[in-house]
Order: C-alpha cells, then sequence, then structure tokens
C-alpha cells in the first residue's frame, strides 16, 4: 500500500466498478463495522475530567471537606447559586430511553449509550457544552414504556443540569414528555429528533423560499411523514406565517384530514389528530392531489430511493423544493428528484449538497440557553436560532447547491447562541443579563477551546491515534461481503 | 508580601497569638471561604472531554450517525456489549438527594452539587474513574423524602453505568436504599458513608490492633454514635471474628440493649433494633460500664471537643485504641485522649495524625469492581479492600502514629482494585476475568494518567491557575471576622 488510509480518502479504496447504490450501502456498511472497532478500541467516547486546579493535596480541603461545605449551604440558601458554584450552568442531561434510537427501534436503555455519548461529544465539540448521557430504563413491569416514567426521572434530575436534551424517544412517549416537562421545569427541555430537526428544516426552507423567490404565506407544502420532527415542522411553519389550511401532511395511510377517523381517539396519535382539524383545508386524500402544484416538500418518512416518486415531484409547482431527510437513504435520490424538476434539493448526508443535520442547531441553541440561564426554550427562541442558521449561511453566500452552513462552521453555533441568549432576556426567560456581544465571545471561545483540547489530548497520546490498519480492515471486511 | 501564599503555608500568615482552637476554627473558616471563591472562579470542578479521536469532522460518521448504529444494535442483541462499546465500564453515578450533606443537615438537591461533584473529582484523580454527579429531589408531594423514589430513579438510570455510589442520603432511606438496590441491580451499589467509612476504619483497626497486640475475637470495642457508619463497622467487625456480644453501640440515649423499648417497632431504627438483639450481652447501661476495660472505642457521633470525655477513655483498658472521627473537631483532641491514656488515637482530619478518611478506599474499591466489570460489592469485597489497606501501610512502616496509608499514595488504591477485582472473580461476581498483575497495572496506569492529565490541562491554561490574591483576602477575610 502506498497510501494511507483514512475517513477523507477510503472511497479511493472501493472498487471502481461499484453502482452508486452499491457504493452508498457499502459507506455505510464501512461506517458501521469502522464504529464496532473504534468504539471498542477507546471503550466509549467521552471522560469525565478536573476543570478546577488540584496543585497539591491539600486542595481537596477546598473543592471537599471541610471547605466545600460552604457551596452546599449557600445552595440550600439560593438555588440560583448552584449555577455559580457548581458545574450546572454549563451541564446538559441527554436522557433518552432508547426505545427509538435512529432508524434502529427500541435498543434497550444500554442500547442508547452509543448516540447519547455521541450526542454528548457533538455538545463539547460543536457547542462547548458539558453534557451526561442518561440511558433509562422507561419500561413499566409489562415492559410498556411509560411517559410517565420519564417525565419522573427528568423532574428528579433536573436540579443537577442546567439544561435537558430528550432523545430517541419513541413516539406518543417524547410528546407526552417534552410538553409535561417544559410545563413543570425551570430549566430549558429540548426534543431535538422534533425541535432540533424542525429548527435546521426551516433554516434550509428560509434560503431555499429566498432563493426560489416564494413567498411563505402563500405556498402549499407537502410534509411526508407524520412523526416529532414533521408535527413539530407544521408548528414552526404556522408560527412563521404559512397557511395551515395549504399543509398537507401525509402518514402511512396518506394524507391527514378532518375526518381520519382512524387517529381521532386514540391518544398515542393526539398530535397527528389536532393537525387533522387544521391542515389540508381542500381535504385531499391521494398523492397526485397534494402533489400538484406544491411549492416545497418535507419529507421525514422512511427510507427511500423509492419512498417519493419522480412522477410526484413532476407535479409540483416550478422551483419546487424537496427536502427529503430519511437516513441513511433519502426518500429520493437528489439527482431523481432535479431531474423529475426540483429546484432546491435538501437531504440528511453530508455526502450530498444541502446537509439537513440538527447538530447544526442543538449545540448552538443550548449554549444560549445556558449562558443566559435561561429557564425554557420557547418555540420562538427555536424559531430565532433557525433565522440566525439561515443568515449566517445567507452570509456565506446561499445558493441552490448551498442554502446551510457546514458543521465544521464554528460563527453559526456561537451566532445561534448569542441571538437566542437576546431572545430568552428579550421573552423574560432568563435569570440573568449578558450582551450580545458576551455570549457570543463566551460561546466562540467555549467552542474553540474544546476543539484546542481535543487537538491537545491527542497530541500528548491521552487520545490515542488509531493504527490505518484498523480502518482499511473494516473496509476490507466490508468489501469481502458485499 | 514577601512570600506567595498557597495551601501549603497559609497556615503561617496566621497570627502567632491564636489559641490552638481559634487556630483550628480560623483553618475551617478559611477553607470555607476559600471554596466559596474558588467554586465561583471555576464554575464548578469537572467537565465532559472526548477520549475518543476527532481527527476531522468526518470521524462524526463513526461516533454519530450512521456508524453508531451498529454499536445500538450490538447492545440491544447483547447487553454486555454496553462494557465493550460504551464508557460504561468505567463510570460511576455519585447519586444524592441532598438530604444529609457532610454535617449540614438537608441542603436541598442542589445543593449536593459542591459534594457529589467533589466526590466526581476525587474518583478521577485518586481512581482514574469517570464519575457524574447526579443530585436528585427525592421528596413526595408533602416534602418528605422517599427511599422508594431514590431506588426508582436509580434502577432507572442503571443501564447507564459500570457501578453507583450513594452519598449524603438521610436515615434511614440510606440503608432502604443501599439494600435495595442492591438486591435488584446487576451492576455494584456502594453507600460511601457506610461501607466506605466503615472500611477504612476497619482497616486503620487491624493496623492498631496489630500494634496493641490485641485479638480482635476477644476484645471489646465501643461503638459511639448508631448513624450509617457505625452500624455498618458493628457488621463488618462480627463478619471480621469479634465477638457481637463484646460490642456496645451507643446512640444519643445510651447503649443499645434488649430493652430499648424506644427502638423497637420504629421503622426509622430497624438496623439499630437488629443490632440490640446481638451486642452487649451484659446489658450494659452506663458509659462508666460501658468503657470500663474497652480494648478500643470507635467514635462516629457529633463534634467535640467534649463528646468523649478524658475520664470515660481512662476507664478502658492499657494499651487502648481511640478512634474519634467527628468533623471537623474530633469528639475528643488526640492530645486529650493520650493523656487519658490513649495508646494510638485516630481522627477524621488530615492535620493529626492517623486520618481516617473514606477517599482512602472509595477510588480502589469501585475501580476494582469496574475492572472486573462486577455485578456486586460484597460485603466481604469490602473487608478484602480494607485488608489490603491495612498491608499496604504495613509495607511502608506501621507505627502508633501510623496506622493507614496517606491520600497522595498511588499503590494503596492500585493493590485495593487488584485485590477486590480478584475477590469478586472468586466469588463469582465478575462479568469477565482480569489477572491480579492486570487489573493493578491498569489501575495505575489509569490513576497515573489522571494526575498527568490534570497536570497538563494546568500547564496548558485549560485549567487557570488562580492569583495568590485571592488566597489571601480569603484568609484576611476570615481573619477579620474571627
Amino acid at each position: 500500500m502506498t497510501k494511507n488510509i483514512n475517513l477523507n480518502n477510503f472511497e479511493e479504496f472501493l472498487p471502481k466498478t461499484l453502482s452508486a447504490q452499491d457504493k452508498a450501502k457499502a459507506k455505510t456498511l464501512f461506517y458501521k463495522n469502522l464504529a464496532l472497532k473504534m468504539h471498542k478500541f477507546y471503550g466509549g467516547k467521552t471522560a469525565v475530567v478536573p476543570k478546577a486546579g488540584i496543585f497539591d493535596i491539600n486542595w481537596f480541603n477546598v473543592w471537599y471537606t471541610p471547605g466545600v461545605s460552604a457551596v452546599s449551604t449557600a445552595v440550600r440558601d439560593d438555588n440560583n447559586a448552584s449555577f455559580d458554584l457548581s458545574s450546572r450552568a454549563n451541564s446538559v442531561a441527554v436522557v433518552s430511553d432508547g426505545t427509538r434510537v435512529l432508524g434502529d427501534g427500541d435498543c434497550t436503555p444500554s442500547g442508547g449509550l452509543g448516540v447519547m455519548e455521541g450526542k454528548a461529544l457533538l455538545m463539547k465539540y460543536l457547542g462547548g457544552i458539558d453534557a451526561a448521557a442518561l440511558c433509562i430504563n422507561s419500561k413499566d413491569e409489562e415492559g410498556k414504556a411509560q411517559a410517565q416514567k420519564i417525565i419522573d426521572f427528568v423532574k428528579m434530575v433536573a436540579p443537577t443540569f442546567g439544561a435537558i436534551n430528550l432523545e430517541d424517544i419513541s413516539q406518543p412517549n417524547c410528546y407526552r414528555a417534552l410538553d409535561a416537562l417544559r410545563e413543570s421545569l425551570d430549566i430549558p427541555v429540548w426534543h431535538d429528533d422534533a425541535q432540533g430537526t424542525a429548527c435546521v428544516t426551516i433554516a434550509g426552507l428560509i434560503n431555499a423560499l429566498k432563493l426560489a423567490k416564494k413567498d411563505i404565506s402563500k405556498i402549499k407544502i407537502v410534509l411526508y411523514g407524520s412523526g416529532a420532527a414533521n408535527t413539530t415542522i407544521a408548528k414552526f411553519l404556522i408560527l412563521m406565517g404559512a397557511q395551515a389550511g395549504k399543509l398537507i401532511m401525509f402518514d402511512s395511510k396518506g394524507p391527514l384530514h378532518k375526518n381520519r377517523a382512524d387517529l381521532q381517539n386514540n391518544p398515542n396519535y393526539y398530535k397527528q389528530w389536532e393537525l387533522c382539524q387544521i391542515t389540508n383545508e381542500g381535504g385531499l386524500t391521494t398523492h397526485e392531489q397534494a402533489f400538484a402544484g406544491a411549492d416545497a416538500l418535507v419529507a421525514l418518512s422512511k427510507q427511500g430511493p423509492d419512498t417519493i416518486k419522480k412522477d410526484w415531484v413532476k407535479l409540483m409547482a416550478p422551483k419546487a423544493i424537496v427536502f427529503a431527510c430519511a437516513n441513511p437513504v433519502p426518500e429520493i435520490y437528489p439527482a431523481d428528484a432535479k431531474e423529475a424538476g426540483a429546484y432546491i434539493v435538501a437531504t440528511g448526508r453530508g455526502d450530498f449538497e444541502n446537509q439537513v443535520n440538527n447538530s447544526l442547531c442543538f449545540p448552538g441553541i443550548l449554549k444560549g440557553v445556558l449562558l443566559c440561564r435561561a429557564k425554557t426554550i420557547t418555540d420562538s427562541m427555536a424559531l430565532v436560532a433557525a433565522r440566525a442558521i439561515a443568515k449566517r449561511a445567507e452570509d456565506l453566500g446561499i445558493s441552490e447547491s448551498f442554502i446551510l452552513p457546514l458543521m465544521t462552521d464554528i460563527e453559526v453555533f456561537a451566532l445561534q447562541a448569542a441571538a437566542v441568549a437576546q431572545a430568552a432576556q428579550e421573552e423574560g426567560a432568563a435569570r440573568i443579563k449578558i450582551s450580545y456581544q458576551e455570549a457570543y465571545k463566551k460561546a466562540k471561545a467555549d467552542i474553540e477551546a474544546s476543539r484546542e483540547l481535543t487537538k491537545l489530548l491527542t497530541e500528548k497520546n491521552f487520545i490515542q491515534t488509531p493504527s490505518p490498519d484498523i480502518i482499511k480492515q473494516a473496509l476490507d471486511e466490508v468489501l469481502a461481503n458485499l
């Protein structure tokens, strides 16, 4: 071998004869196989380290008994002091019951650790936030996941954290938990699968509509899929001025409308039933009716590539906007959507243009609420973040192939944090005052410090660098079984 | 000022005219005042960092989607894989409901953060363990702390961690939670206030008895105080061969015995009532009877200095052993105990000889159970750790003023970890095999890495070094108000 394999060049090591589809499959299988090897190599992804000086053993008289007693009583007497005197102000709990882990369904509580630790890693690297993965068992004695158990758990642990990130919780427990906890807690609660995906999708749509010169208050939008993300996107679109009646949402049985008796009185679908009442004013019932003249499609449904038909896209209005965000295979491949007449296409994938990825927002939004010690995250604060993301892309120069900033951009997170911290203060949701500039500077400094720290730990071998042989082996094993 | 003040030399800055008692008081107040300033300076004590490489942004395809999906499903299919593929194997939850924080009583859940984060810091620095502080609200609607809520919480979060450390939970909930969780969980549960203190006390007693040439199976022991620590010490002493009938335990009303009707049928004192049945076979009822001819005293009761009278110590047998471990002021000062005839005196304080401090055991014991992925910590495993601590001191050379190793000793933690890992395997409690030598080497390497990392973070200014002015100011403020 003349060249070391790495994650930037491994595609060169794939056989040239692979079809586009086999290549995509091989890439996914390669990442999965490498993930198993590398997670084992490191024994997980996050560690806890001191952020306070231990200059000699006497410092434990300050950090522990007898000194720490003053911290305990100061916080007892004024809970706000917990944000000054502990790590709480920069700490987020990433809570999941593992019942809907990525596209893999119920993976058991421990089975959520890979994703939740990954989330914690992203929080640190992209947002300069300290996050703890808490994978919990929400099941009752009959093995049924209970929203109430998630709610009770989070309420109990809330005094430790500055914010809560709910993740990979099955429907309808994810809504129930989010609604109940937003209501009762005095720290922000974020549901990334719903609000996070919605926020980035909206950011992308803002720029796509700008490029297509379409006015949100006038357009017809098809929402394909009725899960946590798309139901939240519907809510956000309406908040932004879209006409509810011109939104057509699909579930597996077709468009939602007032006569969908199967959704009525079903406690598992109460969110969807609400949307039945206000969307699809024409009572459309077929794909053809829904797509005809639609200006935008937001698909967050099941893996493609043939979930969305080219024929449907062909029915859409001129300068149609297509978001096909199922992972890892979009509901329709971008090339097919373009062929069918789409003007702008976005997917969830990093190897196509216009990646819609909620990692673009949660580190910035959560950093913002932490910096002002907010008591909540409102929908309008999430929209402020969406606008900050859209604005950042615009400042970098938007085009049909660039409607969102990339995850490598530090600025987009710092700008969101500052905007969200301002919005929280304006809405009276913040515990402390912090100016836009202060919030921006602090967020940026923390994010930069995270990256420098990661570099330092790697240089000094606290994080080992794996041999390229492991990467090669992971690829060879996949190719042998393709 | 010609000399910079630090925690090694600050006593030189105290007025020479202070009495010994005022000096002790000034020191404690100084540490408390400095703790407030320094906790605010750093904004807490622990941070979360990557322990896996992020060599470029593509690595998130391995650490997050799509690669991590293989980790989720592998763990779903075999829970043991969670120890290989996540940080679980080296992670401990430090759980407290804040209802009995140090000597300060109920400090509210957030009020426990200072101590629990301090504990996490000690876990890392002394044991190379990643610990998460989880301060929880265990109160019902009437504001009463409920053991069942602690039990439910820990059961829910157990799939995330390799072991649980319960801390600063009021009686009797601490016993109830420990007993129920040891029974039901498949990971070790440790109650540091009970088992930790008991383990180190027993380690000190082993060496003290050796020096005094006293045989545990023959001696009379006074246990002064009937809290979580002393009730556990009684259990451990009996396991080691002490005669239960020759143990005399005191609570605030006097010695425990069969006719203590006030303890009968009181669910808050079920542990004490059990001890009423088996200890104090002579039915002694006065201090004088209890102390007369006693070989050892273990006081874990209320602050002195006059809780234990010199006159009582004078009644004890020759070569009497006195452990006076209330903090910060021992039940009797060592000088007074010695004057009254004590041969060996131990306290909880680092500024007297023979400090009994549970920080000497929990990092080693927990490291040991983590290294073999144990399913439980039994009392006999705790005693193995006590013997390893005693043996380490013996190897260093024991004397009346040196019965226990110091917290600065790395070896004592690595030796305990190896001994406990062996014991767990022999008892069939371990998930994996690891030899004594492997466990010893791994523990030692992890502890050394923690200390090197702390040094590196300080050198590179990720941990700032505070100005000596802050230390001086903390001292001046205390002296001005003394």
